[in-house]
């Protein structure tokens, strides 16, 4: 198993890119491509090249950066890390893609380069959310803004193929993020899409439909797979990120608002620790992209070192789980939606 | 000052309500009338009538339920508690009104007993939300699910008004809501409104317009009013009850983990008192509909008597500052937003 790595994205610097990579190579039998300045990685591989044989460095001598237009860079630069790590899958020559670049550009790029699965109109990325019970998979978090109800309907094949075969749920549930619970509720999109959802349900609809679902009930453990727009999927993670960041602001605020209680919250060091591990980002590591032709994994731009390693054991896990074959048949199988009723 | 207050919303009962309105005129020179079932009413305003002698009980014999369809119900239920409540407003026998109802309900009817400000095209919920300076307003919260960039724009210029006068700011920062803080990135209505929104910039804009905010902005302190359409406001609001929730209940999880923790934590008590009345919403009480002719303060189904009271002053507080005329003179005088670019 090779798995590419685009090492120059992300805020922190391919140093800490590589130190992650590092860190999942010595867990893994797989082989790790870092691509990028060779100027840069190739001390940082040398360094730890006894330790850790299984990791080689592939050129790529540009970067798109985090604000650039993504369809814009993949023109102007053919060079850039993150096309050379999505060539690498492309020709074979690794299974799989992970980067924590531009998140727009990541999507260009795999689109441009690994081109879409048959039967798929939009791509959508998988994010794996901490419930209270376990995992749940909110998608789109933010590859397609903008969709129509079929591509909702896409999303969820997608979605729950995704949490049956990699998170490993049995028969995952699939909700339809809406503002209210009745079929009747939400936008014009959603309503179109809760009727086509609807009209699926029955013994060939590769889903478990519950219905419309509250953004409350993403975190209750009483859905696998939440469907929604990219551009709604993006706003609710980082109001997420938001809340929690808040929350434990105005925590540590109000205790250590005496002095003399810090000691009296040593013995809940481990409890705090367990807190933080239960509520990061960093533990899940990346997304997947689905609908491309390739494992491909988008990382959080601002991901240390512990998240990039996370990031690269999400791509392992898809890779062994053939997540794109069986997104594909399971795309191939599936009836083609009904019409849409506007 | 007169304040109308539908008894029969919510998820705990006209009795709950009814406390929350005592509690509001014990502490007020308003008076208040509580509309709805005379025969549960009558006794409860009658146990208090020597102490709280500024509730009186207006009869409405009809409730709308909290899954009922809002038009429909507003045609068949000519008696229910809201529109009752409404009517009051309308005919200038209250100032406003207070709903725990349910949302669809309470806009329906208050656009079609109050009637929309002449130059607003469809209404918002403004929501006050907490964040670590101070307070955030969201709007729209959910009345108007499917919006245009005009409709946005409007929003602007209402959640900022509420902003200045009833929420103290005294230039309030207006942000609209996107995927991230480039001018270029959202779904197309919000590439549109951003459009819109800088096209109107200069001495003549009613607000002061800082650009693309992202969701975990919101609790910065970074910006005053933050614009979006209402799917997204609602589904935002309600994921982010979801995470504090879930949080709370993660905190609540690992520090009772061991029996003998429990002691250790009493010093702490007042601190995690401090964080709840930080979090909770009924600290806030309820959102403003804004758009329509009259003061309507909705709030949360669960509310209980504290949050009721809590939105009988949110009333109290937008009379008084004379809301509705203000948000009136303020599109009245703002230039007419320049035609779309489609």
């Amino acid at each position: 198993m090779r798995i590419a790595v685009d090492a120059m994205g992300g805020d922190r610097g391919p140093e800490v890119v590589a130190q992650g990579v590092f860190d999942a190579a010595c867990r893994s039998e797989a082989q790790f491509l870092l691509v990028g300045d060779p100027a840069i990685l190739d001390p940082e591989v040398a360094r730890v090249r006894s330790r850790v044989p299984n990791v080689e460095v592939v050129a790529a001598r540009q970067i798109i950066g985090m604000t650039e237009q993504p369809v814009e860079a993949f023109k102007r630069k053919p060079d850039a890390s993150v096309i050379v790590a999505a060539q690498l899958v492309r020709d074979g020559r690794a299974d799989g893609l992970v980067t924590i670049a531009n998140t727009g550009a990541a999507v260009a790029v795999s689109l441009l380069t690994l081109r879409r699965i048959k039967g798929i109109d939009r791509p959508a990325i998988a994010t794996p959310l901490p419930s209270i019970t376990g995992t749940v998979v909110l998608l789109d978090a933010g590859a397609t803004p903008d969709c129509d109800s079929n591509n909702l309907f896409e999303f969820a094949i997608m979605g729950s193929t995704y949490a049956q075969s990699v998170v490993g749920v049995a028969r995952p549930r699939v909700g339809l993020l809406s503002i209210g619970e009745e079929d009747t509720k939400g936008n014009a999109l959603v309503k179109r899409a809760n009727i086509l959802f609807r009209d699926a349900e029955g013994a060939e609809c590769p889903f478990d439909f519950i219905g419309n679902v509250e953004g409350r009930d993403i975190f209750r453990g009483s859905v696998d797979v939440v469907v929604c727009d990219g551009f709604v999927g993006n706003a609710l993670l980082k109001t997420s990120e938001g809340v929690a960041e808040m929350m434990q602001r105005v925590i540590r605020e109000e205790l250590n608002r005496h002095i003399w209680m810090k000691p009296l919250l040593l013995p809940f060091k481990p409890a705090f620790q367990r807190l933080r591990k239960r509520m990061d980002y960093a533990e899940r590591g990346g997304a997947p992209l689905l609908g491309v032709n390739g494992v491909c994994i988008i990382g959080h731009g601002r991901s240390d070192a512990f998240a990039v390693m996370n990031a690269c054991r999400a791509a392992e896990r898809a890779i062994k789980h053939n997540l794109v074959r069986v997104i594909t048949e399971r795309v191939c199988r599936a009836p083609a939606p009904p019409p849409p009723t506007l």
